[in-house]
């Protein structure tokens, strides 16, 4: 369920162009109006209004944007305007730069079903003219290579079949390595990086059941590191996308200092997906509005924007 | 180009289904009919003939010729008359059984188009409900494990693009590695299965500019070993298939002990494809006919069955 709120009726593409344009011209940007127009429109009418933009103005709407626009605000109208499967293959190569940011790739393998992630491979080969697999592997190094790599490259089996003897053994393979630290262990890669959601799925709560604690618990143990860090953030992306975006949500609000592109991130990579749902399971365990913890991290135009994509 | 024979005008698949139904009965098979028919048949007619003898005879071919057929003509035949893609599937899969054959595992990798691969690992999906990774992870081991793993999974970037200085410093890195014997070095794992096949011909051309000899060379000094062994296999795969499967014909041909796994293997995927290239590239090297070779390896219907996919 998307917060996105679409004009209904919408008016034409070329009507929209006309009035981004003069949103435009002239001193200063009127962005209220971009505000207005852009987060009111889904993917394909976006997608139209670029392409009636440039024909009647022989220049691109992105570009133009990028000029107008400044800081958090027109690095969210960028996101949100580019086509999603680009959008996708786009945050998965910024991730990769400067400093590694691990939990967007994990996002990118787990949320994303095995045929999505397909596609969202072939937008980045075109965009970057590599694979997302060799730029992960060169971008990291050490055990958390083994495991972003493997977890963006395997073709995943999608079917709802479950091994439960496999499950069981596997299950018991988990827990003795993490029993010994071992979180790294070449099995735990094999098991995380190349068996079916449904068969992890499986196997997660065969671990439980067996010993009695969960195994993102098992995990927690210790001291903070980013390879059962990751694990973790694996296990919450398979069990339940919804908990685990809630979760994050829930996490970048209620920082002292504002984290932008996660913020940035969830709202307009959800917000034609599933962001009601998010939400919903946010106001309740917070007990507040989502507009309302919005409001308190972000602010001017940037804030609007956010405010407009989930729902308010 | 093919070295399979297909008759002209073919008949009906309906005609054909006839005889083929004529040749299983009664005692005895008439193995020279179905060789007649079904080696001269292209794949799409195979199919269509499978289709229409189920039709008329609520019978599987495929089963009705394995009860009838046996040794390594039946083996020989069953490989053929699959769907040429379910047929590299089924052939991947027989290679992780109890004796791993690497090799088969290097060819699905490589001597498919990026594209070609991911067919197979859905078709691969499709017949046995797993990945063809997770197979190929819960088959294999040790560093091996890490190379054919990351082999199969990554979706490869396959265009023409080559990045040279990339090329160069990672000629020096391969180098490096090779020269202190760290044959699966993490890196050499990652530029292995990540890099596209032009990035990888480019590297290792500049490894012999740049060192006066071949990657190649330099890994097969030494004590025999399968990881060095696995990635010479990958450069041959990479810089010529042709000459790849000519240089495999030509060992299994002059082996004092038949592999005839290989030589089926060989035959019956490329005779539709190639198979007229790497014969005549065999033909020149030996001074003989592939013909006479194969004659002086296989016999019986084998042998005929060989001899007519191989266009004699």
């Amino acid at each position: 369920m998307a917060t996105v709120r679409v004009s209904l009726p919408a008016p034409s593409a070329v009507e929209d162009s006309e009035l981004l344009r003069k949103a435009c011209q002239g001193w200063g940007t009127d962005e209220k109006t971009v505000i207005d127009i852009l987060a009111h429109r889904d993917a394909a009418q976006r997608s139209q209004i670029m392409q009636s933009y440039e024909e009647l103005y022989h220049e691109n709407l992105i570009k133009r944007l990028e000029s107008e626009l400044s800081g958090d605000f027109e690095k969210a109208m960028y996101r949100w305007i580019l086509d999603p499967i680009e959008r996708e293959a786009f945050i998965a190569n910024e991730a990769l730069k400067e400093e590694l940011n691990y939990r967007v790739i994990i996002e990118t393998a787990y949320i994303n079903s095995t045929d999505e992630l397909l596609v969202v491979k072939k937008a980045y080969q075109h965009r970057f003219k590599r694979s997302l697999e060799e730029d992960v592997a060169s971008n990291t190094s050490g055990d958390l290579r083994k495991l972003l790599v493997g977890l963006v490259s395997t073709y995943r089996y999608d079917g709802e079949e479950v091994d439960n003897s496999l499950a069981s053994s596997e299950a018991n393979i988990l827990h003795d390595a993490i029993k010994k630290r071992e979180f790294s262990h070449d099995e735990v890669i094999r098991i995380f990086t190349t068996r079916s959601k449904c068969q992890l799925n499986a196997t997660f709560n065969r671990y439980k059941d067996e010993n009695g604690v969960s195994i993102s618990k098992d995990l927690s143990a210790g001291a903070p590191d980013p390879f059962p860090s990751a694990l973790r953030i694996i296990i919450r992306c398979i069990v339940s996308p919804h908990k685990y975006f809630e979760k994050l949500l829930r996490s970048v609000l209620n920082k002292a200092e504002i984290d932008e592109d996660t913020l940035t991130r969830i709202i307009v990579t959800r917000a034609e997906k599933d962001l009601k749902i998010v939400k919903d399971m946010y106001e309740e365990r917070v007990n507040a509005s989502l507009a309302n913890s919005i409001g308190k991290q972000a602010s001017g135009k940037y804030k609007d924007f956010l405010l407009a994509l989930a729902g308010n």
